[in-house]
């Protein structure tokens, strides 16, 4: 390729520069964002080729996409970052179907104005999301809308990947007396993304769990091919993911309080601010359901894992033509484990 | 599925209800937004199995995966809305690489309290376009921002398709000598999106050329399967896109301004505003650069499309260690084509 600068455009300012219109524009500025932004950072082949899609080889057999768009607020926050969070989010989604995510694209909506070094930052964090994960973004877009038509930078990606033979978890898939598995400690996202922005004490103490959960799911679907469901509860947390597959798989559940773990600051946290665990959301947890089994093999599996150490079966599946989730509570009663109509924490991915 | 609303909940107002937090908050209201306009309006096997993601079966071969985010302002205008557009945009960046689009991923960044109505109609429209270019929308997500950060709708979508044996249409792929194609008129998006913001009268008469571009494309690498460059002249109109190609292949170009196919309306309207039709954005057009030996199929191959029917060959690729894309006026001169550093219109795509 023909070097795009030839002596009279300068470099593009990271330090004190800002998104202008131009760099949407489809000219000459946003190609040199694109090539000294995001191809640099990314850095891969099927980028550096400049056309409007990547293209590369799969194998036969069955794909998964999926897309998820990310908001969040604030957009840096203790553990993490709208760069990392977009990366890890999407690979979650593809690595949930039990598959081995291939690639990412991301499409960037900027607004006017927001400080490039911000930018660089985030694109750097989702470099660094990428290559750990081992997932390419090989493709993407860039958008700019006017100042107060959008909030600093929002990010869709979307991953492909592929799915073992035999191996096909789905939320319609819980069966009476499944087993429900959580691989870790609940709430870190949302209660750290939350005391960012209201400015609370614990922030520097609690971070954001975010991780890509793939290597995980890898290890799992190796253990139990069957493994009914995979999910990482992300917003509404483990109550509304609980709630989904048992309208989705028309079952009850049970899950057991004294079973979650739950860290200590998270526990004073939503005290504090009136929040339930169970609502709030996780950005590198999975919950498994499986055969009973199964269980002790994918708990075994989740524990050797660095992202599921504090693994535990929380509880199973029972019949419920009202597909209530309930929870014996650790005084010994039990309650329903209500989805919520929204959820307290807006922007929270 | 269980059915979500037992009675308690109303089915959402789509007449004069709005979007709020809680619809992409992950709870009872997002899951009903997503069964009764989503689901309802897509309406595929993918969507109702209700997961975070979609699996299908794809052949053996190389997939091509490409992505847009699309802030066009604003949201209708003649001849589209952003949600056909945003079908059309990604159908079109997957066939350009000589591929037939398989399946779609929409992400929505809504704002707060835009009315659940236009919701609607974009939806629908997105649902039309999609039926009609055969191409399902198979996963998505949905965020709300709060008022004032966000600009009504931001809709990026994902395609996924398979690239034929053979094929390999790449921006790099010019050589001196080959012939360069224009599937019809010029600028028509650009204006009419224009037309549209400033109020202009002639916005009756024009409409936007926003369409699905795939089964030209489909056509026309059966006619020659070594066509090497297939581009849709976008953000930046037909100078931008052959600038990139240009630089992209290291080649320079010559176009003839009487061969290229312009609408009188884009003609007076660009004079009115100060435009160049050339820098001018297109969402239904189709460039393609070939070995003279294929030039004549792939025009023929062109008028016999719906989408062809006014195409032209309108120039040709020389050496050029410089990568300058010139242009024979009307007049007899020769004059620069050159690549803006942005663009006259924010927000087209």
């Amino acid at each position: 390729m023909k070097p795009l600068r030839p002596g009279s455009m300068r470099p593009i300012d990271f330090t004190s520069g800002r998104v202008d219109l131009t760099h949407g524009s489809g000219g000459r500025s946003m190609a040199q964002l694109i090539e000294e932004l995001f191809i640099a950072n990314f850095d891969n082949e099927y980028l550096r080729q400049q056309n409007d899609q990547a293209v590369f080889e799969v194998p036969k057999g069955r794909l998964v996409m999926a897309t998820d768009a990310h908001v969040v607020s604030p957009l840096f926050f203790p553990g993490g970052d709208i760069g990392c969070l977009s990366v890890h989010g999407t690979i979650n989604d593809v690595a949930t179907a039990g598959a081995r995510p291939l690639y990412l694209a991301a499409s960037f909506v900027l607004e006017e104005g927001f400080p490039l070094a911000d930018l660089r930052r985030i694109v750097r964090s989702m470099a660094k999301a990428s290559m750990e994960a081992g997932v390419p973004i090989v493709t993407g877009d860039t958008k700019v809308v006017e100042q107060g038509k959008g909030d600093g930078v929002f990010i869709t990606t979307t991953g492909v990947g592929v799915v073992p033979e035999g191996v096909s978890p789905s939320g319609d898939r819980a069966r009476p007396g499944d087993r429900i598995l959580c691989s870790g400690s609940i709430g870190d996202h949302g209660v750290a993304i939350m005391a960012q922005r209201e400015s609370l004490g614990f922030s520097t103490t609690l971070e954001s769990d975010t991780a890509a959960l793939h290597t995980l799911v890898e290890r799992l679907v190796k253990v139990a091919p069957d493994v009914h469901v995979l999910r990482d509860p992300t917003r509404g947390g483990v109550a509304a993911t609980l709630n989904e597959i048992a309208r989705q798989s028309k079952v009850g559940m049970l899950i057991r309080e004294a079973a979650i773990p739950v860290r200590q600051e998270v526990k004073a946290a939503c005290e504090f601010l009136g929040l339930d665990p169970l609502n709030v959301a996780n950005e590198g947890k999975l919950l498994v359901l499986c055969a009973p089994a199964d269980a002790d093999a994918l708990l075994v599996a989740m524990k050797e894992h660095p992202l599921g150490r504090q693994a535990a079966v929380i509880g199973a599946v029972h019949e419920d033509p009202n597909c209530f989730v309930q929870m014996e509570t650790v005084f010994g009663g039990k309650r329903i484990v209500d989805w919520l109509a929204g959820e307290q924490l807006p922007r929270i991915c």
